[in-house]
């Protein structure tokens, strides 16, 4: 039980994560004493619900930080680049949830379920991995730990909702307007800032962020360079297929891993049985398997298709699916918080 | 140029394959004398159009086929068991769309671009394979010829069209439904003969046909099969995860390949861009890249996201897609009849 009652931060409050952060304080019964929301100057005086209680969401300020204990940031990468040192600088532990800190070797990058120890380690931020990372090292994690591996393939099924609000609201009108024959305003998907915008309706795009020179895009490499960071193994081979589906919330994955042991089917699912924070969803035959639309608003990590190669008696598929607002961002972000105090 | 005008029969005529096969047919200025199409009692009397006329749909009998020369099969694999052999033993030629014969030896299964000269092996009836298997290997014949490989790693994105016209209705209610905030109907998707339905509306659901008792599901094992034997080399191991999407037309994949010899990406990319029936849309720093709803209407197969492996060298990702109805069904079959006459 935490031993004493802090003051919290949330700077982007009015977002689609800032949202289910607020909903996972409450039902993790948080220890807050004082609830700061906290946005830019567009939404400072709108209000957000707390416990029963309205609040009005204050402008983000380095002042505003004064007295926070702890600053949960999902507002962007620039804001936390502005911010976060002013929290710090005021005493505040700050744990960020996007991009701008994640590889900054003084920055602990942290998935509780598999390296937890790593909080204790902190300057001042701690960072939140990307969604499509949380969700698939919470997954390997047991297999890790049992079998080992230095090679994992992985094609992302990534709802719109790790885009933010507009991009679901986008997605709704869109589906309206291709229902009715009308056609579909395209603005945010499938990267708001870049110049090219198509449906996401009914459509599927293999592009989850901005491009890099390699050829791959920034999230597919966020997954490869994250999950080394988060296991501490540079031996972690990874390549990366990050593919935005007409889902609103609820990521899925297509996992193959190449473990370094011989194993039984039944060890591994086992082992993933047993893994913590994962619930096994696994028996194709009777049709019981992960997805979207049921693993939306659980905290959890859901794994299943859980079959061996067909060609390498070491290869490994599965099918892993968790609600990207959740364990891939307010849940993470909360459990990390909850190490703190 | 055709030397010879013949009669032909579509089974399977008011279908959503049916559909485009007349459509394909008409495009491609097939030399028809005769255009016969044949469903179940259920849809005989309908009427269709072809090359401008209305054609009324006769019942499929044995004798339905009498004076027919090539037969065009689409209508589930228990209705070709059964009317194949009727017709071939009236002297038609059978391109069959369903699984009832792809895997068996006297039956030649089909990609022209791949496999063209098995056509002439013939004693009746050919195979078109299945969808999710065409558009991959006219993608990696190329590859195959060039740098040869023995393994593949592939996750699908399908679009519900796969699963016939029934599912296309579905996904439209599906996804009113749920705008509405109504609770959507389910009643085809993800198998319509098995006992669960989910929808598949804003959802992904890791399950595109019955499970088999390896853990795979028979589209899985189906892309297995087939790829051996359309390349006719039992040593190419490949391992799949088949998903559906709330897609309407155009199945995506993401392809996994590991070459047996060193390569430069641009040879990849010029391999791809002479590949016959390849449509190379490869410039994610552009933002091009194939999607479904670019791809829909077209008869090719689109790459793109083309990159070498983060870990090994000779490995290959690459983004597939093709409209599943026309190049993943009809196109393919009217392909193989063009080279019957």
């Amino acid at each position: 039980m935490p031993s004493r009652e802090v003051t919290v931060a949330i700077l982007g409050a009015s977002g689609a994560v800032g949202e289910q952060l607020l909903r996972n304080l409450e039902a993790r019964n948080f220890p807050v004493k004082e609830l700061r929301p906290l946005a830019s100057k567009r939404s400072a005086g709108k209000t957000i619900q707390f416990r029963g209680e309205d609040i009005v969401i204050r402008e983000a300020t380095p002042e505003a930080f004064e007295g926070v204990d702890i600053a949960l940031f999902s507002a962007g990468g620039g804001v936390s680049k502005t911010f976060a040192p002013e929290a710090v600088k005021r005493g505040a532990v700050v744990v960020d949830n996007t991009n701008a800190f994640r590889m900054d070797p003084n920055v602990p990058l942290v998935v509780p379920e598999v390296n937890k120890d790593a909080i204790k380690n902190h300057q001042g931020i701690i960072a939140n991995p990307n969604c499509s990372t949380i969700q698939m090292v919470v997954a390997l994690k047991p297999l890790y730990d049992r079998f080992g591996f230095d090679r994992v393939i992985v094609s992302t099924y990534q709802a719109v909702s790790g885009s933010g609000a507009k991009a679901m609201t986008e997605l709704q009108e869109q589906s309206q307007a291709i229902l009715d024959g009308r056609e579909p305003n395209k603005e945010v998907m499938p990267v708001g800032a870049l110049d090219k915008h198509y449906p996401i309706a009914f459509n599927a795009i293999p592009q989850c962020d901005v491009a890099e020179e390699n050829g791959y895009t920034l999230e597919e490499m966020k997954m490869v360079r994250e999950t080394k960071k988060i296991f501490s193994d540079n031996r972690i081979g990874l390549t990366a297929t990050c593919v935005r589906v007409p889902v609103l919330r609820g990521h899925s994955e297509s996992l193959y891993v190449e473990l370094n042991k011989d194993f039984d089917i039944e060890e591994i699912r086992q082992a993933l049985r047993e893994g913590e924070g994962i619930i096994l969803e696994d028996d194709v035959a009777s049709q019981v398997y992960p997805m979207p639309q049921t693993a939306t608003g659980r905290d959890e990590v859901f794994v299943g298709r859980v079959r061996r190669d067909t060609i390498n008696p070491r290869g490994l598929n599965m099918w892993v699916v968790s609600d990207n607002l959740l364990k891939g961002a307010a849940t993470n972000t909360v459990q990390i918080a909850e190490y703190l105090i």
